[in-house]
């Protein structure tokens, strides 16, 4: 903090008044941090998939990463803004690593050991955890499209009650998901931009959202966006259109890519859309913990080169 | 504690820097008692089959085991790191044997009175319970793979932030279940990595799982663990890599077999299986105390043998 | 107490070591109250039949047993060790009768205005409210083999948590019920002993269950009752076999019949089998108080006579 | 309780209706105990002394008296109602003899280690800590008389309000003292009599004072007390109008004599005027466990004999 | 805990039986760890002259006691039961240390920068904070005799009942102080007595007093001490005495030397006296920090010595 607390910081928190101190500083505290503090863009390095996918399927192509304190190294060394993971993995560096980085706690998580078209995460920790950890956000996933999706609504206004209280912002993921999308609705252009409104009305201080396609999913959407013809032929025109359902750029929306990506260009390319769309950011995990390690670091260095417009 | 206190007691207290001073002296109290104490190694018997399984099939092969002083005199006897049992079996002896032996109180149960395929335990007693009654650590079983997991993992989630609070680690029970899983699939390796995997990230600070087969039960996983070509042809390979997968052996993992397993052979090649693989021992309950009582400590004899390196 | 207080209500109070000292002097004074007091025997009187089945089917044979004055006051001349019934009747006689006979508040209660194959009664009084109404014990009712049986165990848990720290025994019905289970396997010897179990384990001081009948319901414990070879052709055998399921006769287990049973000759057959197999004695509802007044003492009497050994 | 729940038990009863049922229960309990259980009559070994005056005054004499188990063995062997004690004594009994006589609480205490005009004893245990015991009562000691007595009055009806709620008569030990009163004041007839109205409207459900003498200490008193004629020239005159001071009989009103009187004719002759004056009986202290055991035993045998009327 | 629970530390809880298990193993903890776990005596070194008298005062004799850490390792070097100090000491070293020796948190404490006749000492920590440190028992101190007294002797109420709940013994300094007492009858043997027996009274479960002087303070209890003949001659005699105030030695009560006392011939003599009159130990802190580390040592292991009765 300090030297990085640009205009730029400045106007974004501006886009947070009314929020208490607290929250403000926290959210300070993550546009400040990393060599992109100052900037007003982040970069967050996730670290989920031990519980979100197996052990073996998300740390076998790099073993290094069984061991937790592995990520929150590399989060340190690349200058990530934040590192975020799940309980387990944040209590066992916490400490050792106290001030070194920003952590975000997720708060919930979900396995696929069952097989589910709807999914439907746990709560997995608690904001009383995040703050004992001193955290400096919390996490939580949303799945709009599920069935039971105003289960989580709720629980999440629960917890973002409790969050605010105790000055920690919210930090929602928002995969659209469920029986009623087809497979390609999942990232369509207008389901993500709804997935990001119902996030930012959720009161989520920071979204994130996967990069869209040119798809659209719900016919009564795609009548409007047609007539109003909005633009989605690139990918920089899809997240400008992400940000504008974000109250027009007035909530941090960072995004992700899908899948493991072996191009590392491809992965260049879409961080160039963001920036070009005005997008915040990044959120990065198994492109960059699954590589070797050296090659990790220069990917993250060559997208932070991106954000900062060089 | 005291002499048992061990260069390699402090080693794995320090996998669990940043938990408060209270776990890590209840962690460091399983890790000093008994005749492994300083070894880094633990036995330890739990006896909750009369809930789990009624009592006639847990104690009628060996009588003795109605009296809920036989398994802790047993345990004494035999040297093990802890006794853990459901409240009724600790309240019955919880004076008369105060500090002779660290205690570990079940805080769910199952029984199989109803036909389920996704079993979803009660909780059946109370971390205020476990401080009364002088226990060293609490328990929980979760059924990784059921459709109503994610109640079990919020309400463990919840355990263990009152656990803490009170300086009382938590052992999770992780046992793979549920309509999702083939039989063959809940001892899977993937999925006894995987359920290791959830209990780490859920904050367990001793994780109990059984011996994993070499079957691999997820198609995604399967793909992943034969690609990085993940070892697991012997039991020591597999046990090598629930011990990865749980935070790479920055976690105390400790494993049982199945059912009432006659070939005393059999359980000893396991223990030495489990030694081979750097796992921190067994957790032994019906092969005990089952057994007429001269063969059930020679029994607990031998294993400690082996973890004892001679 | 005082002359009542004989060595063996010492050694029954001796298996409750750690108990505080107001669940022991509880216990101790339904052990040292009535014409059995000083024996080891109880014989208790509940009625929670106007709840559980109606007032027209319980008091219209006869009509005495509408005022709730009539069951304790027959509770008193017969010399019962205590009085069981729901708030209502409690309430309605705990100040004229104050001091005269314990009193037992059953917390919950269940009706049959709905069809239900998976009973799951509802709590319906209070520890607080058994402390005002001078009670010496609360009661609870569970159904062991219901589809939600998960929530009743943990209810009950937290109400023995409660009801300790007051310094009240719990008592605890465990009728095995549900649609996993056969008509006939609601009393099976296995599912009994079953039953016994865990309420013990859920920390009950004193145990309720209707008497075995021989069949075995469950294969597993078939399986292992004929191997075993668990005597259970008497009732003294099956009274024996649960009394042993029961902490190996170091909680109180009392007996119930099942249904209205005309015949005085059975049920002292019955209570003969409980006294030869080694039970507590009988709690007797039914076949109590819808007999006319005079026969009822006498039946009582002559069921004490037997558990006075004469 | 059961035979001995006397008509006179319950005419005393009913002076207390509208108590809770919980505080009527424990009333009955004190009043159907011992050898004096059914008659009306109370009488009662409190060993407060090692607070009061220290160890060596108190044991010295008889320093069987060091250990607590003798004073609760002499209280249930000579048959008394109920044995009062400060918390560390009653915990040192409690759980050994737990049903074999009805404990009171002593809630607060005073030293004698600073010399004081004016004694405040200290809160020394609570209602949380007589329920946790199983104490049938509570009991508590105002200073009438001392500057501050106000404090006093406050504490013990913020305790009783405590103590009706679960269940728990008060016992208000009321010694007139302080600086405002002379030496002889302190038992004189209309202090004695305004000491015991002071507890009885403070909410006492008994009442103990001291055997009071003939003389008067203040001048309105005394002008009414000689207009109206009250009789006082024999002891069984004084405690009449001390036992009508209390409600009129109404309320329990218990005497102890003063300082260790080696004389037991004197004692038995107290006795006798207690019971001539229509007094509910005598707490005996130092003039019993000072004593040499059998002498002890004998004169509470004497002493109960004069209640009985024989 | 382990092979250091001998048939003497079972009679110890015998004396405490009724507290709760989770009290009884904290007091097994203390009674088996150690050099002399498993004699029933104990050996506690006590650092709170930091708070007390200053630091300079403390550590400038041997600056290593500025640091936190050089006390615990002293305790542990020298085999001591426990260790105790205010919550800076016990926050300093809880993590590093865990596990490795038993920690008292004491829970008030008193400076001397007012001077002040009756002392008054300040609530400095709580139960919540020995639980989360992993503390084996909780401290306070009384001043009986002082002016206030009875503000401690509530408080000091309150915390056990507390401290009780949450399992952990109290250890009780009782230091008789105040206007009313001479500076010899602080330490006068009937004063002394007087403040154990108060200590138990309250709940002490560990008494904690001066070695007593010959000298008699008070007029009333001088005349009893010389009519009953108690012998005090001897300093051996003297601490029988205060042994048998303490509930008849079924309380345990250790005793510390008072000022600073350079000869190790006269420590070690108290020491033998002790062990003579059957005191349960000795607490030893200036005498111990304030020496340089080697002659510490020596000094406690002579001490352990006697007590071994070596």
């Amino acid at each position: 903090m300090g030297s990085c607390f640009t205009p730029r910081v400045a106007e974004i928190l501006g886009y947070y008044q009314g929020q208490n101190p607290g929250v403000l500083t926290n959210l300070a505290r993550l546009l400040t941090h990393g060599r992109l503090g100052g900037t007003g863009k982040l970069v967050i390095l996730p670290v989920d998939q031990g519980f979100e996918h197996g052990p073996g399927r998300s740390f076998a192509p790099n073993p290094a990463g069984y061991d937790p304190r592995y990520h929150v190294k590399l989060a340190i060394e690349a200058g990530c803004n934040a590192y975020a993971a799940p309980l387990g993995f944040i209590e066992a560096i916490a400490a050792e690593y106290a001030g070194q980085i920003p952590l975000i706690l997720k708060l919930n998580n979900h396995d696929v050991l069952q097989d589910e078209k709807d999914p439907l995460g746990a709560v997995t920790s608690s904001v009383h955890s995040a703050i004992r950890l001193g955290c400096t956000a919390v996490g939580y996933t949303i799945y709009p499209g599920t069935a039971e999706r105003r289960l989580q609504y709720t629980e999440l206004s629960e917890i973002a009650d409790e969050a605010r209280d105790a000055g920690l912002p919210m930090v929602v993921w928002s995969y659209p998901r469920g029986g009623g999308l087809s497979k390609e609705g999942e990232t369509a252009l207008d389901v993500t931009a709804y997935a990001a409104q119902i996030a930012a009305q959720l009161g989520a201080h920071i979204i994130k959202v996967k990069l869209p396609s040119a798809h659209l999913e719900q016919a009564a959407a795609a009548k409007v966006y047609e007539s109003a013809k909005v633009p989605r032929e690139t990918l920089a025109e899809r997240v400008e259109h992400v940000v504008q359902s974000s109250f027009d750029g007035r909530r941090i929306v960072i995004f992700s890519g899908g899948a493991m990506n072996t191009d590392r260009n491809a992965l260049l390319d879409e961080a160039r859309a963001i920036q070009a769309g005005g997008g915040f950011g990044s959120i990065m995990g198994r492109n960059v913990f699954q590589r070797p390690h050296d090659e990790a670091i220069a990917l993250l260095s060559d997208v932070m080169s991106i954000y900062e417009g060089k």
